[in-house]
């Protein structure tokens, strides 16, 4: 079973997007598919006069900035990815973590950096997910998560693609994809045949150290590794036009 | 089983709208609530620039009209009620139409007049209804409806409550409730005790015909009175604070 994750420079290009849903929809079986929300929100909140305060990459989520998340994320992407692969033939549903409660989260304390809304998962429940998927519905997962308590949380979606594809494994083999805009890691960033066919934990921290890969792409490779680490059956990082291709993680 | 149709005048109010979710948790069974946007479509558009144009009390939805109720009707209220839900030992998960193709629809086209894109309803499917709601999921609609063809449809919730009732009534009994800020069909809006307990078509016109009902109240009535002709066990209609009554329609 395949668990993908698309990020903003697919959600961001319509062209791009409509490649990942007709290759989704050539698999013949439900799948999860988690997506970013791209520039869009950053958009949202320029128009709407909300600052966007970024902290070590992750979106700082004040109470104005939930709500444009939700808007956005759970809303306008979520529901446009549906509809459009509903016309491509693909019976999906779309959910946030909070639907089913499928990912539970705490709001993110670091010492004294307050991220706002941003949940820290705590427990993925696939109920939800095996009763669509055994019954043929594919799911889109908006990166939101919920407290339990009533409130939601903005959560990261590279994190929350790798959680599900844990908590799936239980059941059977899960096949976790990491889709951008890049054939895979690559050695040179202008040079798709630099790809690596596959990446270690060891390889990481040296081509870090050299510059070679950049502190932008440790987010998804922390991820990548967590899942393999914790028993994804199959883990890899490729771009949109392969979903079958790219750089396995070892 | 029960449909509930929450309206703006709820969705607006935190603490209307808190009083539902509890009645709802306490009903011991799945259900659906269908809810409106309220004000927040219009403020969020207000804010954002984008003009809004009311045809015969209906939105007229162009490109960034949809873009808005999308956001506002399929994120925002969508999620904060299922997160409330959630919060209140309901195991909710949130749909629009095209979620599951549960409600397709067309671009209504009346005559000159082009309300953008406001949809229709030609069919629904009740398969993913039945399957949540069997398995103990209650649901949340949106009033977001799908053409099939990959584009979403802002269609009222009013009429898709009425619609799923009578699809779902084709398996069991169903009982709709419109839920808004009156006790019920009042003869005097200034006087709840002036609630009819019961209301006809016949009735209904003689009292729009003498003023005492308001044109605003029609399409709720309209909904109402389809309902109830196509079969839906039982139809009312009645305050956020007293769900098991108010007035029947007959």
């Amino acid at each position: 079973m395949r668990v993908l994750k698309i990020g903003g420079s697919i959600v961001d290009h319509d062209e791009r997007l409509a490649m990942v849903i007709d290759a989704c929809s050539a698999f013949g079986e439900p799948f999860v598919l988690v997506h970013g929300g791209g520039k869009m929100a950053t958009e949202m909140a320029d128009r709407l006069g909300v600052p966007t305060t970024m902290e070590g990459g992750r979106r700082v989520t004040d109470a104005e900035t939930l709500r444009i998340v939700t808007m956005v994320y759970g809303g306008l992407v979520n529901k446009n990815i549906v509809a459009k692969m509903q016309g491509r033939g693909v019976n999906a549903v779309g959910i946030t973590g909070a639907d089913g409660n499928v990912v539970r989260a705490h709001k993110r304390v670091r010492g004294t950096l307050d991220f706002g809304h941003v949940g820290d998962i705590d427990s993925v429940d696939t109920a939800l997910l095996h009763l669509l998927m055994n019954s043929g519905y594919s799911v889109v997962c908006a990166p939101l998560s919920h407290d339990g308590a009533g409130s939601l949380l903005n959560t990261n979606a590279d994190t929350i693609a790798a959680e599900l594809a844990i908590a799936l494994r239980r059941a059977q083999n899960v096949e976790l994809v990491y889709v951008f805009e890049h054939a895979g890691v690559l050695r040179d960033v202008n040079d798709p045949s630099s790809m690596m066919t596959s990446i270690t934990r060891t390889e990481t921290a040296a081509l870090l150290e050299s510059g070679t890969i950049t502190a932008g792409m440790m987010p998804k490779l922390t991820n990548a590794f967590m899942a393999i680490e914790r028993g994804v059956t199959s883990v890899r990082i490729t771009r949109f036009d392969m979903l079958d291709a790219g750089t396995l993680i070892r």
